[in-house]
């Protein structure tokens, strides 16, 4: 009742009030009402019928689901269709992993079922133990616990006098993405991988154990993809063109993405098993876990025997797309997207997320049934197959990548959510809009915006004793109103990958956490509906806060009629970028130098154990000055072009006549895809934005300024030579971009 | 052999050389001839023999080693007696702590004897799980999980709105010393106390557990003191006087460093059982141990019983004293000292330094029958009823304090001992003297001296990744061959803490290890000769090199006819100090603001779970400008004083005539007692060293400028600024001393 007295007022105003503050009260207006239509209780409806049945890709229930969205789209007066591929993707039809030898073991690699929760009622059968693109393969070797099984494992093994080559390793969860793990693994002559989840990371010593508590139960498993990320993802069979019916495919063999020794992940009850039986050196105090075991390297003396076969055939997979045309500027497109297969029941990953946009949806069509229409084109993409590395997305964004490289303003993504505070990745020139949007949607736990929560959590959060330089930075500025709270770069591991990795589209993700997550379930058979009311959004109100928040978002950018970047904002986070890689280069130089003293005084012998074994590491070389001159008068001429274009929008943006409207937003509008030019990374083109990426050896973290920071730490020095000028004159097109639109502003 | 050559040579130079120059080559003749005669086989036998049945105070083989040590004392050519002391010292009647409720549990209390091991072959009773002087008593009340039982962790349960009024506390060993855990937990409102060791510490996590390897057993404990060291060690009935038979003594009842409320340590084993029945808050993060639970906090819902009577009659307790009267200089004591009474056998604790300072013993007593004899009187010391608070050593140095003042020129410390590198912690002005004889010694496992050792060691630690900022300046001056490597300053734990804390003599400790420790058997009865032998120092060359370490610098102290301090060591650590103390209290103050806007903003509230209950930080108040001028004034002077003395020192020295030679020695024999005036710290006179004390906060670890940093870190300004005052007079002293020193070089 109250809501509509206000929308009498606004209907007043309107009529009289000048353009900028007309389009502020309208989209004021529009977001009550359509925060009124979030209800929590809808959305825990629909997760129940979406995570009733497990939701793998080829599954029965992720199709089911699949039409369920589009009949709901349809419903709600979306212009709506499925839009198919075909896609290679590996179901496994054996699969085993034993302690040879005289006391054989045999791993479960099946989760039981939990009595009053979906994983007991359900009649469809979920996943056994499995990894999506591991290499089909049979071996028998001795076991190596490689600790997170990342590069700087390596180098320690090798001080350990420890080899993979043979080996089967077993590496636990964490500290990097799992495909990086047996990528590694091979690549250092390693025939097989085990990957298990320590009770330190997600098990008992986080909380109590599922159903007693949200953590990881003795043998609850992480299932997910190892297809090589870091090359592209999507259909392994198309890299760069859409996987349709007849698409001209790669050969199976020459994919380079499928990865070539043998996969499994296991409980922690099950690797207890394997692990108690390693010899060797007891492993660096940074390797271990929280077994009641004393952690060993090996190799052996346990003999392992792994062996795996899938079936490897394409399968068809369904992205439900909706579309509602803008009435003033349809041919500018808001993309907005979450994935609706999972690896079982997935309530958390990513039903959660989906519940919050199909809200969102219904809400958007029933403002539409009201009378409204958005400015410029809505889409909802409800993606399939982004479990096995992306795949409805990317195939999606492939088939249409020319239109949305003239049209798309923004894709904006949503995965699991949880309870607690604000996360949001994504371009900065999208901060600011970011904080205006967090400064007025309201916390259901405490009743302030998200902003202020999210502002004290940081700051709380650097009052720590042992708080990070990161947070510490981040509480200065957040502690500060008059300043936006910063925004994480985005990396990969998401829908939005190929919107601004490969096409250089400007991208947000955005979620809530912290106090309430599914890690403890992460990809496993216990991610579902009782366990997500339970313990990660009791009632909802969360996910129902993520409708809300990603829907003002949606609706900002929709209809604001100036164009909503920040350039200052990009250029700080640019600046902050170059002051890192610039450190970087610096302390490897230091580093460098350190170590070749010490190898020149045999300090690494005299340091070392003599009852041990211990290998020398490998001298870094010497590190060269590199040249930073361009990029960082690129950066200088950045913040002024950025500080002259965001002065001249403030002052000049809201009276601007038509034609010069739009053409300021032209010129806006792909602003973004100048820092995304054809030649792509070194070693791998199709990552084509020199900003953001997710790391070569990260997986899904991001690495900024990539070109120049990753080849920085490879030492790859005539790479880091190159692509800081090619970075350098990618922000100087961004620049000349901005000129443009700030002559437009200026122009009398 | 070979030796004899070399001697002979020496013998032909003698005659010949100048004063400095045959005071050197003396040295490196006597030392030569003094490391032939440490033979590692010797040091294996005396162990065998010592470890063989337990040790602690009033068992009848503590007095039977006594005894036996002053036989050998005497047959090497010792003037020796036995020095005896009546203390009291409660012994274990009877004890228990239970779980009740519908579970019942009893924590077992005893080590179960390992085969093949002295704890199953020997006749005499171990004590049963203790700790001394704690308060008997007879409690039932909820089990409250307190961490390590420290200070801070008292900040966070009250952050978790967690009480431990009314309740038995566990605390987990490490952290900071084990009597402030009942002590704090008593100031709280607890009324009972239990320590256990948990396996994260010194169990499996850190390797394999005794007998399969070096580490903790499940069912093993750590007995030990809780007497309140932070008043003063030794005697609780005599404080500041020696407690012979007819002493005056304190009312048991008045005796300060007893604590009131039972307390038991027990071993991970029975603990795990106790803290999975806990309920309440999850423990957080950095509380975690490696048990296979979910750690929480309680309080309850399990009660604990627990029970602990004692028999608290005087015991007699037999400090073993060698004296050797010097031949130039006899009233200048060179005090040397390591105890010889055990928790149990202490194989490693104490009795691996106890069999180095025999070997010297023997080996400067063989020297002495071949015609040699030092210049200063030397005393070595084998100190009983360490264990229980150092209690051999007080009252010894209580009983001699006015010749002690006198004549001490320095006390050299040793106690446990284990493979690996060179440990040395003591008076600064000492650093150069450790430095110089650390070249010469030889490391057996390397065969560099073990100052190149260390230097290696303490640069590679730097190395690492996560290498804090104390070692990497550590290794800045380490990788200089020009600057002496760093000592560290010594706080408390052993029997130099009368001597430098009380007295203000300047002592050293020094040991080896970090490869091969007894850590995982510290005060249990599994720290037995077998122990020791397989996996602390195999071939007992580690103890023989303590040997020749201790050795060489007794001698050098001996035999030099220069004082050997070097005051830019003790200056250059003293400003060290003063920087970290002026930071600290900046600190202070920022984050006093800092909390002051979060308590303002009701960050704490927002950024807090409201599922979870959590109550606000006390407010920090407001941190003062302190008046350091003084302070740094004297610092300043200091520095001057200093490189004037050293200077005049190293250019004049050499040729002194004998009045001003003897002039200059007393007056450099008694300098650092200038920095120990009688006022004491704040709240505990007893301790009156200005420069170095054990933390009242931390029982063991050194507090440096410790009147004015602890008055900082406790917010007591007055007593910060007093302390900074009264220091810098102190340090004027010293350096008045140091001028007065200067005159005597320079005078023509």
């Amino acid at each position: 009742m109250r809501l509509l007295v206000l929308l009498t007022a606004f209907g007043l105003l309107w009529t009289t009030a000048t353009g900028a503050a007309t389009n502020a009260l309208r989209e004021t207006e529009v977001e009550h009402k359509f925060d009124t239509m979030i209800h929590p209780s809808e959305l825990r409806d629909w997760m129940k019928l979406l995570a009733s049945e497990p939701n793998h890709v080829g599954s029965p229930h992720d199709r089911v689901n699949a039409n369920q969205i589009l009949s709901w789209f349809k419903q709600w007066g979306w212009d709506a269709r499925i839009e198919r591929y075909w896609v290679l993707y590996p179901t496994p039809l054996s699969e085993s992993f034993e302690l040879a030898g005289t006391k054989p073991f045999k791993a479960t690699l099946q989760e039981p079922p939990i009595p009053g929760d979906t994983s007991a009622t359900a009649t469809e059968p979920a996943l056994p133990a499995y990894v999506a693109y591991q290499g089909d393969g049979d071996v028998t070797a001795p076991l190596v616990y490689v600790n997170y099984g990342m590069k700087d494992d390596y180098k320690t093994l090798q001080r350990l006098g420890v080899s993979v080559k043979g080996a089967i390793v077993i590496a636990r969860y964490g500290g990097g993405w799992r495909g990086l793990k047996p990528k590694l693994a091979y690549q250092h002559g390693a025939v097989g991988c085990v990957i298990y989840s320590d009770p330190n990371n997600d098990g008992y010593a986080v909380d109590r154990t599922y159903p007693a508590g949200p953590m990881r139960p003795p043998r609850g498993l992480q299932r997910g993809s190892v297809s090589d990320i870091s090359l592209y993802p999507g259909d392994p069979l198309t890299p760069g063109i859409p996987a349709t019916r007849n698409a001209r495919r790669l050969k199976f063999s020459a994919a380079p993405t499928i990865l070539k020794i043998p996969t499994l992940p296991i409980s922690y009850a099950d690797a207890q098993v394997f692990l108690a039986a390693l010899g060797g050196p007891v492993a660096p105090q940074s390797w271990r876990g929280s077994l009641p075991i004393t952690y060993h390297v090996g190799p052996g003396p346990a003999l392992g025997h792994l062996k795996v076969k899938s079936d490897w055939s394409l399968r068809e997979i369904d992205d439900v797309i909706g579309v509602i045309r803008g009435s003033t500027w349809p041919e500018q497109w808001v993309v907005r997207g979450n994935h609706h297969d999972a690896w079982v029941f997935g309530a958390s990953d990513p039903l959660s997320g989906q519940v919050a946009l199909l809200a969102e949806a219904k809400a958007i069509g029933t403002l539409l049934k009201g009378g409204w229409r958005p400015k410029r084109t809505i889409i909802y993409a409800s993606w399939d197959a982004e479990e096995p590395m992306l795949l409805g997305s990317t195939e999606w964004t492939e088939a249409h990548a020319a239109d949305l490289r003239k049209k798309a303003v923004l894709y904006l993504n949503s995965d699991s959510n949880g309870r607690g505070f604000l996360q949001v990745a994504g371009s900065h020139d999208f901060q600011h809009l970011v904080n205006q949007v967090a400064a007025k949607v309201i916390d259901p736990e405490t009743g302030v915006p998200i902003a202020q929560r999210l502002r004290a959590h940081i700051r709380v959060a650097a009052f720590e004793p042992d708080a990070s330089e990161h947070i510490k930075e981040g509480a200065k500025v957040a502690a500060d109103p008059e300043r936006d709270f910063p925004i994480e770069p985005l990396g990969s591991g998401s829908d939005f990958s190929s919107f601004i990795d490969h096409l250089g589209v400007p991208a947000i993700d955005v979620s809530f956490g912290e106090e309430g997550d599914s890690r403890g379930v992460y990809h496993s058979r216990y991610d579902t509906f009782e366990h997500h009311s339970r313990f990660v959004d009791p009632g909802f109100v969360y996910d129902a806060l993520l409708a809300k928040t990603a829907g003002h978002l949606v609706l900002q950018v929709a209809d604001q009629d100036l164009p909503v970047q920040r350039a200052s904002d990009f250029a700080d986070a640019v600046e902050d970028y170059l002051e890192q890689v610039e450190k970087l280069a610096d302390e490897e130089r230091d580093r460098a130098e350190t170590q070749s003293g010490l190898l020149q005084d045999r300090a690494f012998q005299l340091a070392a154990d003599p009852t041990k074994s211990s290998g020398l590491p490998s001298p870094l070389g010497r590190v060269p000055h590199l040249e930073f001159a361009a990029l960082e008068n690129a950066v200088d001429r950045l913040h002024r072009s950025a500080t002259a274009y965001d002065q001249a929008l403030a002052k000049k943006g809201s009276d601007l006549p038509a034609p010069k409207l739009e053409r300021l937003q032209s010129l806006m509008l792909t602003i973004d895809q100048t820092l995304a030019p054809e030649i792509g990374l070194p070693g791998r083109p199709w990552y084509k934005n020199l900003i953001y990426a997710p790391g070569a050896f990260t997986g899904y973290d991001a690495k900024t300024l990539p070109g120049v920071r990753e080849a920085i730490e490879d030492h790859r020095w005539n790479d880091a030579n190159r692509y800081a000028r090619i970075t350098a004159e990618a922000i100087d097109r961004y620049s000349d971009r901005l000129d443009q639109a700030t002559a437009v502003l200026n122009a009398k």
